[in-house]
């Protein structure tokens, strides 16, 4: 191979030769003139770097654009840099501290002395900030020495960037200029500011430098940008949409639940409707579970302190967990987790491998601490029920087992149509905090990837996410705004089996260890009925709805029929009310509708003479009339198919 | 009327004039020889007294037999003074301590000296005591001055009764001899010892003299006795049966429950089988409360300690609850009752009369502390769920809620079987420990009474068997064996709705405060269960058993069919499983019956061709051979129906 080529691997494996020195920009022009257009960085073994630098050794690399994180990384990393742009424009005497992108957009802290700057002010801002988009200055890196940054600094009179300089290591620090604005920044930039089509500053918030409430507090100005205006617009609808679908807002006007000081904090009451959603849900996952070979068990909320002390629980996540409670001589623990109850249930008889997989499941409550600035709604709660299992299996067992465990998640998911990434958490061979042995380790990792190519999944590996008893799966569902949460997680655990001895009879007679698998596809029912209310926005399919259909007679003279209606679709297992007091039919439907009843059956004269029903869909208005017991068998399908809203 | 005559009052309210002076057994006389044969004592306003004393002043009575409590109370106190003179003829050196009725029985504290008594001793005994009846030896009562009483029991050597007697008031005492044997004692008895037929010397024991620990320690001896052979050998079959019976046993046997030392003293594990049943003994209740009206909640386990000082509970109750956990800084408990949360649910909204009567249910987990030493299977516990409910209404809804609860609870027990005792427990007007205001607990008390007579319900009523805070209906069910239980109540609360200001809006546009029925017709899963397990012996009703037909293959070639079946019925909703273990036929068939499955489907190659199946009823055998879908229609029926099984 001549000395001046290298081998360049690109994420799907494939390789090509290139001369080395190539940047970024000039491979993504071999590929082709539009990902070229669409390139904002390239990941370099590991490392976002700017397209137009060079590439000195063979290296796997990933063009990176607005698609994938790395490349909003990018876009939003550079928007800071305008933003700070635009305001250095506007209030020459600012000073700024730093400007990182984040999850969703990106801020910048700025100390703006004497001027005080309110919402109003950031519409300027923006102007300004697309002003200086449009003129399409290139980010320009420089190195520069640890004397030079501090000087530059100093005569700038910027504290901050001082204070950040002083903790840099000399030949590692780099600036970067775009038009008249140069941050100390270690990169990487977008090409040039034109890249940046749309901004919208968010919000305004105070942020002591550096985190603590004794140094300074700077103004934070939230933004965040898009490479087209209509991805901005899609953007601020979606948000607006969320604003609508809050849990907290819609459970409160559905009556799903309730947070009383006086009960405590972080510790929600399910209300009547809230309660009868819940119990749908844990019938549906029940039945499932039941049809799939899990056997329920019901264990104490309290366990004497020696489980956990035993499971290496506490004292290790005593942070979390409620003081013990003095019984007698002994000590117990609100459960903060259901595990070691399971491990117990294992161990209360002889197993021989003819016993397994034993698959025990609860719908267990749990109390874990949380501080109270942290909770909020029924996502962040102080006690909550888990859709947990425990799997109890040989290792010969395991990959059927996972198997097991992950079609029943992507059915559950499935059914909610919630579209599921999956992830494959594995060890950080460079870390040294997991537990168990090495060789089960390495060979639980190789069948959850043989497991996942067999089964065709499209997933991630993830090294360092596993947890400390073993490697995990998460899976990763998208809800009806695109949002990302992290749901069930199915883990496999082979320190439990030791720490609480739990043995099986093999064909050899001989006493062996099971491997554990813990899972919990909904994660918790709080948590997963919070998603769920912000998914359908209220709107619950109908076998979800806690009213699934009402009866409103037009006039009293129909109460009697309108009953009779009610009787039958009670019988057939529907959750049906009656609305017969005395209001107008409007007012009815109106109620109806801000109740988000799936099914209004409205009732008047001609229907009860000619045994029909006149049925309106909530969101859809009237959808015709119907004789009774066609409607009846329409609805019972719809219920039994689980079918989805249609939009 | 003339001086000479009394009004005598009898339990029905009829009443008659005696000559003043008149004796029990005359006034049974007068009704008929009959109930002068079988009478045991009188009770005279409320004292029992011997058959042969005289009644001076008019009085209600009841002439007590062996059918009723007072009756039955006399029977065995006399046959403790038997079994005494029975122990004083073959060991006279013997001193005697107490010896009073129990509820089921009687025990007599005897210091034997240096002779050591074992169970071998007791037959002989029991054989003197049947010597002793036989002679029908009158009981005589004699006054007896403090003086004299002491003089005799000095004589005497007995220290037991000498410390008895010196507690007691001169001029209240009384002995009472029957043959060669007189004891301190103030009665009642019968009429002679001949009306004790049968004895059975149960059980020997160690009592501490005067239950203290530092004083001598007497051997007690435990025994029955009844007017007929034949009753003390039912009793002693039915104790047999009882011990078979026991759901310590049995739930262990049957997989039902477990309780583990390392998780907790007191704390049960609902296995797979008895959480099928709990879930199964739930959906029943919350189908039908769903039915009723009633509104399911869902509240956290624990509570700040505020909603238990607002109720009094705490500090009140505080030896029957945990310690409170710290959590920032409050006070959290471990939820002991869970009507305080229940009351938060309706001050979480405006209430107004309309929204009345509103029905909160919940299966409440709750924890109490109980000494270690009485902890026992699933009936004595520390943590145990409540079919809990609260019923908020208004004081001119109370008749009709009451009804309403009562209508429940006897449905709920004539579904198992069971047949109930309706107590009254109303407030001892000389008690001061009540609650709430006097008119109110009048006017409950009254309606209480009349709904029992509208009902035309058969009703005992109970002074001072009130709950602090109102009066209240107990349900007694008598199980299988004839054993009672006391299980739901229902209680009346005026006294929380002032603590925790409950208020509605009266259509006078007034507050208002509503009243609280407490009610739980279980009372608790946990000894719901256990009563439930002894009452079926664990042959659970078809729709209750936690697995309803097991299917047996006769061989491998059977197991496709088989497990058609299996598919088919599991369809169905019926708990069904396959046994195609390489096993005999026999075998898997004692398997079944060790496993109490109601239904066992044989399937042998003649019911496969056929497409028949086989069926063989737990405790029955074979009951014939049947077309499949006939079969499924009947199961279904039996569950559908909830049939009881027949013996």
């Amino acid at each position: 191979m001549p000395k001046q080529l290298i081998t360049i691997t690109f994420p799907d494996g494939s390789n090509r030769e290139y001369k080395k020195g190539i940047t970024g920009l000039e491979i993504a022009e071999s590929i082709s003139s539009g990902l070229a257009r669409a390139a904002l960085s390239i990941t370099v073994n590991g490392d976002i770097i700017d397209l137009n630098r060079s590439i000195a050794e063979e290296a796997v690399i990933a063009i990176n654009t607005w698609d994938n994180e790395d490349g909003k990384y990018t876009f939003w990393h550079s928007s800071a840099h305008i933003l700070a742009e635009a305001v250095q424009e506007l209030y020459p005497e600012a000073k700024f501290g730093i400007g990182p992108p984040i999850e969703s957009g990106f801020y910048y802290d700025i100390d703006f002395g004497d001027e005080h700057i309110s919402q109003d002010d950031l519409e300027k801002i923006e102007k300004k900030f697309l002003e200086l988009a449009r003129n399409k200055n290139s980010f320009t890196r420089r190195d520069i020495s640890k004397t030079e940054a501090l000087d530059h600094y100093r005569k700038n009179g910027n504290e901050y960037k001082i204070d950040l300089i002083e903790g840099l290591e000399d030949g590692s620090i780099t600036f970067y200029t775009q038009g008249t604005f140069t941050d100390l920044c270690k990169g990487p930039h977008v090409p040039n500011t034109g890249i940046v089509k749309a901004i919208k500053l968010t919000s305004l918030a105070g942020a002591y430098w550096r985190g603590d409430n004794n140094s300074k507090q700077l103004t934070r100005i939230y933004g965040i940008s898009f490479p087209k205006q209509k991805m901005l617009e899609e953007h601020l609808e979606m948000m607006e949409e969320a604003k609508k679908r809050d849990h907290r807002k819609l459970g409160k006007e559905l009556g799903i639940y309730m947070i009383d000081k006086m009960v405590g904090s972080g510790l929600p009451i399910w209300l009547p409707k809230g309660a009868r959603l819940r119990r749908t849900l844990e019938s549906f996952l029940r039945d499932e579970q039941f049809e799939r070979g899990y056997k329920e068990v019901i264990t104490p909320h309290i366990g004497n302190i020696e489980l956990y002390k035993t499971s290496g629980h506490y004292p290790y996540y005593s942070d979390s967990q409620y003081d013990p409670i003095q019984v007698d001589d002994e000590e117990y623990m609100l459960k903060p987790m259901n595990c070691p109850h399971h491990h117990r249930v294992y161990s209360n008889e002889m197993r021989s491998y003819r016993d397994l997989p034993l698959r025990l499941a609860e719908f267990g409550t749990v109390y874990r601490y949380e501080q109270s600035g942290e909770l909020s709604g029924l996502s962040r709660v102080r006690g909550f029920t888990q859709d947990d299992a425990h799997i109890y299996c040989t290792h010969d067992q395991l990959k059927q087992e996972i198997k097991h465990t992950i079609n029943l998640t992507s059915f559950v998911f499935d059914t909610f149509g919630m579209p599921v990434d999956i992830r494959l958490s594995f060890r950080d061979d460079n870390n040294e905090k997991y537990g168990g042995e090495m060789e089960y380790w390495e060979r639980a990792q190789t069948e959850i990837k043989e497991v996942a190519d067999e089964m065709r999944l499209d997933y991630t590996i993830a090294p360092g996410e596993a947890s400390f008893y073993g490697p995990k799966i998460d899976f990763i569902i998208r809800d009806a705004l695109g949002r990302k949460w992290q749901l069930g997680t199915v883990q496999v655990d082979y320190v439990m089996p030791e720490r609480f001895d739990l043995t099986y009879t093999g064909s050899d007679n001989e006493k062996h260890r099971p491997v554990i698998i813990h899972r919990a596809p909904f994660g918790s029912m709080e948590r997963f009925t919070s998603i769920l209310i912000e998914h359908f926005a209220g709107n619950f399919p109908l076998w979800l709805a806690p009213e699934q259909i009402r009866v409103l007679p037009i006039s009293d003279d129909q109460n009697g029929y309108a009953q009779q209606c009610v009787n039958t679709l009670k019988e057939n297992g529907i959750r049906t009310t009656l609305d017969n007091r005395s209001e107008q039919i409007g007012s009815k439907i109106r109620d109806a509708e801000t109740d988000k009843v799936p099914y209004m059956l409205i009732i008047g004269a001609k229907e009860q003479d000619a045994g029909t029903v006149s049925v309106r869909r909530h969101r859809k208005g009237d959808i015709g009339t119907f004789g009774f017991s066609d409607f009846l068998s329409t609805v019972k399908n719809e219920i039994n198919q689980k079918l989805l809203p249609e939009d």
